[in-house]
């Protein structure tokens, strides 16, 4: 295999040459916000655009690794900051690592034995997901979140154990114009 | 093992609460620049950091990841110009990938079958070191050139394969003001 390059825009996130770029709409997450009310009404006036991936790919196989830059649009679904999916990977003991490179976030971590921690994300920050660690990222500014990330090609993801489990312990609420952790209300403990 | 995060100063390439901060002199790499004149030259006045890396330790172990951040200062030996002792990993298929944060230089990369290349570096460059390839990089800037890598946990460091080589097959030096890209004369193929 032969060394390549790419080019990362350090201020929007854009990765020129990316291998792929995935966006994700609201109605794609729908179910994954508390206010189904306000998800409902966003809806109907449009689909907006939530988080986006640039993903520089290799081949799957341990030893080679995956960069890509996660770029989080600044936002709210009814009190709840727009964030991603999240995710466990497929062979759990598999780290990913984060640089921050603009805006302000938190990064939720949670076990499936029932562990859970938030983490802020500032311009800068090295954020480690340990092996086991699930993780979604929300965006509690006003500008774009955007962060370099980097896991083994040979992770994999697994979104269904979140969505059986009504998606992360926690969740991060617009309250009298700051961030505020709380418990999801839903969370299934597995 | 429990989430956690560091600061990087993106400016500087600083991280906060490192797990090790290594630093290399010329006397330590003296055996590595051509001009072994202008080596001896330069030691007789004192003894240049030429390069430091910020570390984030974690476990060796399958799965985890090592961040780093890795600053060349500016300068040059003769013409050459002030670069990394440069590896193979232990466990040769393990890949390793760069993030450049500030600066110019190059990252020369070559296989033990002989191949070689060598790439340049700049703000925003994804860098992708593909398995079995050594890498060394080099700073052409007058200021430092900063960048932020990734490599497995359990990848290892082979330096020896480079010292038994006599370097690597490309060097970089100044000619006329501008780097120019050159075969090391020395150079043993294994």
């Amino acid at each position: 295999m032969e060394p390549f390059s790419r080019t990362v825009d350090l201020a929007t996130g854009k990765i020129s040459g990316a291998s792929n770029h995935w966006v994700r709409h609201l109605s794609e997450m729908r179910d994954m916000y508390q206010d189904q009310g306000a998800v409902a009404e966003i809806l109907r006036a449009g689909d907006p655009l939530i988080y986006e991936v640039y993903e520089i790919a290799v081949p799957e196989e341990e030893g080679q690794l995956i960069q890509c830059v996660t770029i989080i649009h600044p936002g709210r679904v009814g009190s709840e900051y727009y964030m991603t999916k999240g995710h466990y990977h497929k062979k759990r003991d598999r780290a990913e690592v984060y640089l921050c490179l603009s805006g302000q976030g938190y990064l939720l971590l949670q076990t499936e034995e029932g562990a859970s921690q938030a983490m802020e994300l500032e311009p800068g920050t090295a954020a480690y997901v340990p092996p086991h660690w699930a993780h979604r990222t929300v965006n509690v500014g006003d500008r774009p979140l955007v962060f370099y990330g980097v896991y083994p090609a040979d992770a994999g993801h697994d979104y269904e154990a979140i969505e059986e489990q009504h998606g992360f312990s926690l969740m991060v609420c617009e309250r009298g114009g700051r961030p505020a952790l709380e418990k999801n209300p839903h969370f299934k403990r597995r």
